[in-house]
């Protein structure tokens, strides 16, 4: 009796340790009212951050544009070949770095640490911005990894993140993408495997 | 004299033989009213089209959304990695295959073949589209072709084909964005050079 009552308690003592914290979002409004083609007109890139923070609010309406859900069958506002669906997007904040769940509309809290700095690295200027939206590649979704799968990630890459670019413009929001970051921290602080990709990121906040 | 005379009528008559057609468009309107965020709700794959024409007007407008100039300094409406602009966009239609050249908003007739059926492959569906795109990333625009440039190339095609998809919807067209079509005709009408990459077509009209 002992030892099972042993063995309960360690098991929740561990589940309490490794319990991920879920952030429930707002749900998206996708009521923004700005044109496709005025979003064009203004999508650039802006490396000058004010640290003003991003409601939750906004937050969601941002996700949702990047990789969210938009029809029952639970296809993507961005396509993904062969409807792969391999891209993840994670945030990084100062209280942390979470991956957005679009099914469930929330954040899973992968890690207590402020990762920014680590993304933002020598480039300091972009370092003001409240949120690093991280783009990442999972060819482990792909049958091999080889060249097509390597090229499908990378272009399945780029539709989020031009969503992410205009979504950012119709929200009043300013952001640039990225290519350099510290891999091996945000490998670490996100739990990512092998074959899982971080192709790019996005500091988002309000331009100073 | 005669040398001369000789001379300059060989000249006229080779730059006639090679002279390229070139089809100006009407100005892209960019007033399409739809908000981004109706697009990326209505962001969706249609492979059944009507042989109905695009209009020069709504290419124009299509084109400019794709990777047009939004800025005096000659910046485009995708971003690309270090502003290498590497993206290269194709129009094939009925009457031959064309390069869309942003700063002129015109078209450079490249063959009178229509390659439609080469893009369209066994997909017989999407044959039927007026006007297919192709995106071609230009890897000899980045000092090496390595792992990286490849990465940059298929990023920046994602962001073009993005706004492919979202102007067509804006417009009232329909596209979906296909992997699948044969190099080697595509090589030879548009006159691709290697590091030159056919990544992603385009069937681009009304849905069916």
């Amino acid at each position: 009796m002992k030892k099972i009552t042993l063995l309960l308690a360690t098991t929740a003592l561990c589940s309490g340790l490794f319990a991920q914290t879920t952030v429930k979002l707002p749900a998206p409004r996708k009521d923004a009212a700005m044109p496709l083609y005025q979003a064009l007109q203004q999508r650039a890139s802006v490396r000058d951050f004010q640290t003003k923070e991003i409601s939750d609010q906004t937050l969601s309406d941002l996700l949702w544009a990047a990789v969210g859900i938009n029809r029952e069958d639970g296809r993507l506002t961005a396509p993904t070949a062969m409807n792969t669906q391999e891209i993840r997007l994670y945030v990084c904040r100062a209280d942390g770095a979470y991956e957005y769940v679009a099914k469930d509309n929330s954040l899973v809290k992968l890690s207590a640490k402020d990762v920014r700095k680590d993304i933002a690295g020598g480039q300091g200027s972009v370092a003001d911005a409240p949120v690093f939206l991280v783009i990442v590649s999972d060819l482990n979704k792909y049958r091999r990894q080889d060249e097509m799968s390597k090229r499908f990630g990378a272009i399945d890459c780029g539709y989020v993140s031009q969503n992410i670019c205009l979504a950012s413009v119709a929200l009043g929001l300013a952001t640039v993408p990225r290519a350099g970051m510290d891999e091996e921290v945000l490998r670490k602080e996100l739990g990512l495997q092998d074959g899982q990709i971080p192709m790019i990121n996005h500091p988002v906040g309000y331009k100073k």
